[in-house]
């Protein structure tokens, strides 16, 4: 049975579904997203209007053995940043896409009722119903009462109160296998879907024949290497298993570039309160665990359970780049507080990076002060509520900043910037200047090469090597996101050769197929490509390539600025 | 005593003068504004950040005697649209600075301190003071205050309380000499005022020796001609006067193109109560003043003063855009309540056609139910209060539509589009798209002749001869604009071939100089290349000069549709 792709037109409410055309069949994940985005979405349309798609798809390994290849990707023209949009997530809802032999979903139009729907997939297809009782809730309520009713197989997408306001900074949430939640985070994905009224999606994989694999005996060798070199890489065999992403606290604040008090200075006096090695120990003593992976299959097992002081689970999932952002960036040296705010986030459905910065910029504007963690927790609440201080806050770091009249407002194409100051890990600016998703670390993580001396070394305060290390970075993370495999997979193939042709043997033994290391180079690149385009051709420009002005500043302790000429940051694009 | 060139630098708190520089000479308004802005101010820089200038510049004409030249133009990048801008105003200012042999006032840098400045502007030049009265007070305040310490005579321009607030649809007020206010409307120039932190500007041309013209015989003889032209033409010479500019409701309405109800219909059923006939007779029968002009040597007297019904003063300069905005489009058909909101717009200071077309949005957002004229004026409480919704609403139209995720939000280059149905009145919508200062009606007003039958008549309801059309009423304007010539001059001397001339021929005798129609073309082209231009290096595309996606549905009376191609849009700028 070959793989289909489902379309849910909400304007009449009616699903078809198509074999993949010859050009889509070699793409998954990000690299069908963005490509069915390109292609089908009036670059122009607003993003909540009906000319937007969303658009969700598996990657290319999803649903089967391989480990850590259960992302899933979700694209669209954003609502935040205007231009194209992917993100991807772990949960179990790109396995069970693939396992129901669905390559892709894709959802257009506006319903004109104003109610809300679900849409049910399973092994007959895709139905729409409309939901009268799960409107207005948070997700963690949404997942449990699914979850009760459909059993602890079904996979879940929703999205929150957040999304269901088409509020700029709106994520969407997947289900994992064990009712946690993990977020399709950036650009505000949530907001489409909050326009088109979708609540939820079920997925039920019962009854499907599995993932076929072309070359079985190829696939099981090579995932026996992939595994292997996962497991022995220091980073993604060591560091992120026992301290998560929050390993970074201490690394990126020795190392001068943890942005703080809104990206003033590059060092936290607080920050040994919210590390990795805290945050371990603090989840040791509280019967949480200090590894756990955000989907069937990971062995790398980034992700935990933090439980509250009476051991009672609080949040999973808990990533460096939000305790950096409510951390760091807001003066806020308090796990326990940054853990509510990230419960919180995940059940009213916002982005916590986004929603980190933005808090940082409403203290910024004396909305709070900084260091105010109660503050901070209302401010989540009045986003939840819709209040009109909510709403602007849930449109992000760039929204509040405009508001309140400020300046110091640390976005590219309206985004967020992530936890990496600029002036200090320069590769990382590069990343965020150029990225067509807007400041965006995971598009182009040269904290690799630039703080943890993966694939070599790149002084982050010099600007020598850094566009070139971006592109790679960025090139070939384009690939991986199209694989269905989590980002943290980089570290090892870089290293690590027979890990990387591992990789490829995957791909090429699932579909019978004989990609090269230069055609994953070339689709990284085709992808990147599309997305530039689609980008340009909705209005941007290369003047949405750079850092926003008060980066000239020069921030401790280097004194590094943002000193990279418009001619450099444009040469990214030759390639 | 040739004129002089005045540079406040809020940073270091220091004045300079220059002389004019050779190719700034034969430039005025928003020739020198726009021409200052391009060349000075980067492109890409923050609007409320260090890089931005503001410009205040009064016509070539300005100071002198004649009719109709007191305008005042002010410029800087537009912290709502992001590109250039410029405004302009009546009131004593563009006089006051013209006598003082003033050519140009340009504010640059911000202040470190925190408290409020003001500009005092006299024959001695210009002095920086720390204002710790004013800070917070209303227009109205500020007038009294400021007119009853330094006399009648005194020009004022001011900001409210939303400039200080920095909002994005926050205006600049020019004093009239009878302690009326006009508005620097459009763009948001009042919050670059805030950021810079000038709370006022007072300018006293007490003890000058008057403006000096080359040729005084000359420039007599052509005065009398283009007053007698604006005395005679029935648009500026009847109907404006007797009825001001909202005569032009009826018209409109008539017409099927008087966006009601957030632009769903052509036609207000309440079209009656809010016209230019019912306001002539309520003015009349209240003692107020039928006509006034917004500025000594006005012949026009589009103005009025309108009182209460127990004959106190409530407004004046109480335009038909605003009557629309509150009126049609915001389905309040009650013109007192609408002058309560004229007023209370001018005391905070903020710009009406911008809140009038958000408060449309605002209904359509469900905040308060269309034809809620007591929830209007709440609303704008709000605004000059700073709450957190008044901060939203002060931001605009397309503010309020991110913030409650709505898509029917009729802005260009992110400013509110004016009272004028680009489906149904075909002409103005070219105008919208292109003009290099976002939907603006002033920038090229063909409802001259696609509704007044000024200068031919272009049929409103069909694609041909629009672009032209608007093309050479953007070109004249942009000239007009250099003048301090108020745009309704543009009614006589498109029909009556005398007055054009008198009017090249003042400019001429005031300067000693020969331009000809050619030249007066030429330059009209040269300001609005110079505008594009920095639009385009700061980021703009043609993308920009596109109305919103939902004027693809018919509006009635008419079924007429926004029909014209990106190409027939681009084609534009060929010239």
């Amino acid at each position: 049975m070959p793989d289909k792709i489902y379309r849910i037109n909400m304007t009449d409410l009616k699903v078809t579904n198509e074999e993949v055309p010859e050009q889509w069949k070699g793409l998954g994940g990000r690299g069908l997203t963005s490509t069915i985005v390109a292609q089908e979405v009036k670059p122009t349309c607003h993003p909540l209007g009906k000319y937007n798609k969303l658009v969700f798809a598996p990657g290319l390994l999803s649903g089967t053995t391989c480990a850590n290849s259960g992302r899933l990707s979700a694209g669209a023209k954003s609502p935040l940043t205007g231009g194209i949009k992917e993100c991807n997530a772990g949960g179990t809802a790109a396995a069970n896409f693939a396992r129901l032999g669905i390559k892709v979903l894709i959802i257009d139009g506006l319903p004109e009722k104003d109610t809300f729907y679900s849409l049910k997939v399973d092994k007959n297809g895709v139905t729409i119903k409309e939901e009268t009782e799960l409107g207005g809730k948070g997700n963690y309520e949404v997942v449990k009462n699914l979850t009760e009713k459909l059993g602890k197989k079904i996979g879940i997408i929703s999205m929150g109160p957040v999304g269901e306001m088409r509020l700029a900074a709106a994520n969407i949430s997947v289900r994992t296998r064990d009712d946690y939640i993990r977020s399709l985070g950036r650009g505000g994905l949530g907001a489409v879907m909050g326009s088109k009224k979708i609540k939820y999606i079920t997925i039920d994989d019962s009854d499907t024949p599995g993932v076929p694999i072309a070359d079985p005996k190829k696939f099981k060798a090579a995932g026996k290497i992939f595994a292997k070199a996962l497991a022995e890489h220091p980073v993604s065999g060591g560091a992120l298993k026992n301290y998560g992403t929050d390993v970074l606290v201490n690394i990126l604040n020795e190392a001068g570039g943890l942005p703080t008090k809104n990206f003033r200075y590059g060092k936290f006096a607080g920050h040994e309160k919210i590390s990795g090695e805290t945050m371990h120990d603090t989840i040791a003593g509280r019967s949480g665990k200090v590894s756990h992976g955000c989907h069937t299959g990971c062995v790398i097992q980034c992700s935990q359970v933090y439980n509250d002081k009476d051991q009672k689970y609080m949040t999973s999932g808990f990533e460096y780049e939000t305790i950096w952002a409510f951390g760091a960036d807001c003066c806020i040296d308090d796990l326990d507080v940054i853990a509510q705010a990230d419960h919180l986030m995940d059940d009213i459905g916002v982005d916590s990076i986004e929603t980190g910065v933005m808090i940082g910029v409403a203290m910024e504007a004396g909305i709070i002060p900084f260091g105010d963690g109660q503050g901070m927790l209302g401010l989540l609440k009045e986003i939840g509520s819709g209040t009109p201080l909510g709403r602007i806050l849930g449109c992000g770091a760039a929204a509040v900043g405009k508001a309140y009249g400020i300046t110091r407002v640390p976005v590219v194409k309206n985004q967020g910037i992530p936890a990496y100051d600029p002036r200090s890990v320069k590769g990382i600016g590069i990343t965020y200047a150029t990225s067509p998703m807007g400041a965006d670390h995971t598009a182009g993580y040269t904290i690799a090469t630039n703080i943890l001396k993966v694939g070599g070394f790149v002084d982050p305060l010099k600007k020598e090597g850094q566009i070139e290390l971006s592109r790679n970075l960025q090139i070939a993370t384009a690939f991986i996101d199209s694989t269905g495999l989590c980002i943290f997979v980089a570290f090892p193939i870089i290293d690590i050769p027979a890990g990387f042709t591992a990789m490829v043997d995957m791909v090429n033994a699932r579909f019978g197929i004989s990609l090269t290391a230069d055609d994953i180079t070339k689709l990284g690149k085709q992808i990147l490509r599309t997305e530039h385009e689609f980008n340009l051709a909705a209005g941007f420009t290369n003047k949405n390539d750079r850092l926003p002005e008060f980066f000239e500043d020069p921030v401790l302790p280097h004194n590094a600025v943002w000193d990279f000429t418009d001619e450099e940051i444009d040469s990214f694009w030759n390639f």
